[in-house]
């Protein structure tokens, strides 16, 4: 069973395979080069840092509804070990077991595959549990340092947060860049805010991961259009939980992942960056956003931070 | 059996505690102010990203020595998993078990006590196997954006790298940064380069871990009259090791980390930024290595990135 | 503040500190000699196995409710790899992270201290986050086979499962006894069913957790009194939870391990036993329950096999 | 390319797919019957026990060559933790990650294929990174208790241990039998004694991988014709390593798991055992293996016994 027609079209309409070449396997992040990052750079008023990552606990979002993808299970392996001997400088030493996926974090290009291929119309048996993902791993990201533009769709419908119907496509998005006073370019890391991420820290796990708000099946093309480099949002999903066609799942995912090459990003706390654009009316600013670097992981944690 | 008197010596001049309130938790990372992201804002002239991670491999750094510290075992928990039914779209997901500090890490400042004391004189048994670190966590942090500054001691000294029995105090410091043309400055994190990870990147991990070059007992003296907010290097066991002092085990540690409250960062891959450090001439950047937020813990892989 | 007079007294009615020698980690598991596992053989008429274990599920026992103590987390690391070139023979491979207290387990000597103190009056500081226990750790046992003795206390008071409430002491102990038909003896394994991993067996984790039917604070006496090895039942809590004495936490836990020196085992399935024992009308047989000899362990997950 | 014509022809003659029915996933265990049993139990006479697993260590028997395949980590997640307040009953808990077939363990039938097929003719493909062993997993065993017969080989030939590069075949099985005065019989599980783990158990851990004695491609035709339920050795890979015919990898794991449907199990310390045998000149006991019941595991932890 094929994808339905639907999302072909679209697909044909954003697909980037070829684009910077046949063997790229950074996809949309090719888009930030150094004018763009001396681009970014220059939208630095204040110097005012603010951190986008959800805390890492055992008691973290996920709640066992995405198998194998646990909370960090933290523990030491030492407590103020004196090594040496008896008196000496002591140390402790932590380990982590988590998904890779598990809080704020990064898709990569190769958590995503449909019709047996990945981006770049590599095969998705390219992953495997031996090798992991041989093609497109994040550690082939290397760096993520853009310009970021926060599209804060709730604040621009006056919302606290949007409902779990609603779909976000390309009217919220102008929209939102029409309140911000902004236009989103080339090269761009754009950070849409629905406000969902307000269920998860007020406590309920459960509410937080579906219904859900999140991207409509229309907004990839929205993101072509103006050839953004990342997209990444306050939800669990990313795009809008049920989705909004009965049995097309996750089709952002698989356009944004396959056919864009474009990482997106899921968990990211977006509440004191909206406080903070707001104070300052301005909504772009500099991004840094790397993953960490797992050889042949199809995600990554990372620990964003806007630099006003 | 208390440390030595040449420690306590140095200990008294360098500490820091109360400097930022009773209850401070991120120690000399309060140097870093909006006005210090500015002036390194302001350093960026091309836009060139250099990322300074070593990728994280099962094979990695870690070799046994450091009870527990292991490298990342990271294996996949779906591979092109058709979730949703046959012909949907297919997902694959991943997990990691890794020690915190098996790669390119920060040490948080709850990772080394002595005399029963952490940073800022609190107790070392806030640090417990249940509750990880109550105090100091690497949470803490929020952020790390400021200047960076690459000291490249070997380059300065004519070497390729430095050899094991190299200690780095003051007076190699102070010729790097003159070889360099740069002055080190209130709230800069300075990265130290011994050359010594060419060691692993070319195939040896024994060799690597030690005998080690690195930090001398005199150099924390250094980074506390200039002020800086952090210190990372490229090698396993950052200070020299085997100790310069018999006996005297860690006290670069124990000075930075207790009585400075001063990150400091291990695993480092200098050897591209050198490169285009030495083709630019110039030597300060802005750096971004914002630690990934494990509550309570006393380290954190880190994804470095400096921005020339 | 120590512990309540009404524990201390029982405390030294049953202790057995010193009993096996001051350097004894195996504590009442001494009384299994080569005549008790003769005896034990002899019971033995059908050759029927009857598996006494949860299957280690992903979305097995635990809830959360006790941090750290994870369900397995099981993962491939290799399907079907051709690992020696295509068309040879292919392996899988697994990994799992898991508490070791996770499923059915026996709790260690080590897993509990009071006062300080651990079995046999050792520090309870001999167990640390680097060395783990070293003292009483659970590789000591070496190996756990006896004869076992199904006290089915549900049955004997005809309830398909004591309520929560439910304290199991010497009454219920001594009746089970008698409707049995069977006396308990030196160096057997006690197996005291309630019915209680019915609630879990039906779906209800959280119902299963607590309120929970166990042993009341009075049972280890009659233990003691009967000289038995081991004892082992069907609920998480072991002991009745929440507890009798209000203030009085795991005082059934503190009189076994600490200081009794005895084993005890949560979360068997006895459901098959029970209805096995029913048919054949005995309850005594040959039980083999060794655990892995995880070195330091304060706890391990453990298959046991009754042989009927 | 299939598998060579030599390893069809053995493949012919000891494959058992069908003959417990097509949907068994138990294979030769289903050779031990309660009969089998009962005449297990009357061989033990002492009631001495001799523990046949390596202690689960963190610097334990893997050394890195089968990768993922990793040493227990074991840490604690509490210590002396006072969950209820000061005073109050203290606990230690305690996790693991681990490779399932680390230490002493069983292979599960899953764990091998040839030609794209399991075990009973079922698809290799019913092996998934998300679903893990859908056929065959290791919980499907649910208890392992049978006659154990040690064929001490290098006994036999009155060697401490056998050198690198000697097979196993049916001479040496039958002058082990001889020597021992035993006759392997229907449903027994024969553990053949090398000498190999005393490599490692001398500290040398590369020595113990390889070069290993270990089961000749003719072992598996003695074991059929015998009709043994399970074979156990002292080596990490079980069969002699590197193979007696070259390009041919794992030809005795391909018959036994995949043709037979028989479990084996590796890394058994047979040294007490031996001893023990020798002193009491016999050779045959009751035997209990049971692995924890992981579901959809392709191996399994295992604290095996002997009871003599």
């Amino acid at each position: 069973m094929p994808m339905p027609p639907e999302f072909r079209e679209i697909a044909k309409r954003v697909n980037n395979w070829g684009r910077w070449g046949a063997d790229d396997e950074r996809g949309t992040l090719n888009l930030i080069d150094d004018e763009v990052v001396r681009g970014a750079v220059a939208t630095v008023r204040t110097g005012r840092r603010v951190p986008l990552a959800v805390p890492l606990r055992p008691d973290g979002i996920q709640t066992g509804l995405i198998p194998g993808r646990v909370n960090p299970l933290h523990t030491m392996t030492a407590v103020n070990q004196e090594l040496f001997g008896p008196g000496t400088v002591a140390t402790s030493d932590d380990v982590v077991t988590m998904g890779l996926q598990a809080g704020t974090h990064w898709d990569g290009l190769a958590h995503v595959s449909h019709g047996g291929t990945l981006y770049n119309g590599r095969p998705a048996a390219s992953v495997t549990a031996h090798g992991r993902a041989a093609f497109g791993g994040i550690e082939k990201v290397r760096h993520i340092v853009s310009r970021g533009v926060l599209l804060d769709v709730a604040g621009a419908l006056g919302a606290e947060r949007l409902g779990g119907g609603h779909a976000v496509g390309p009217k919220e998005l102008t929209a939102a860049e029409e309140w911000a006073g902004v236009r989103v370019r080339r090269g761009d890391i754009v950070l849409v805010r629905t406000g969902q991420i307000r269920v998860y820290l007020a406590g309920d796990r459960e509410g937080y991961a579906h219904p859900s708000p999140g991207l409509s099946i229309r907004a990839p093309e929205w993101f072509h259009a103006r050839d953004v480099a990342a997209v990444a949002g306050d939800t669990l999903t990313f795009e809008i939980f049920p989705p909004e066609v009965e049995g097309l799942w996750l089709p952002v995912h698989a356009l944004h992942l396959v056919e864009m090459g474009m990482l997106q990003g899921q968990n990211w706390d977006l509440e004191q960056l909206a406080a903070a654009c707001r104070e300052e009316s301005r909504y772009a600013f500099l991004l840094t956003a790397t993953p960490e670097p797992f050889a042949g992981a199809v995600g990554s944690p990372v620990a964003p931070v806007a630099i006003l």
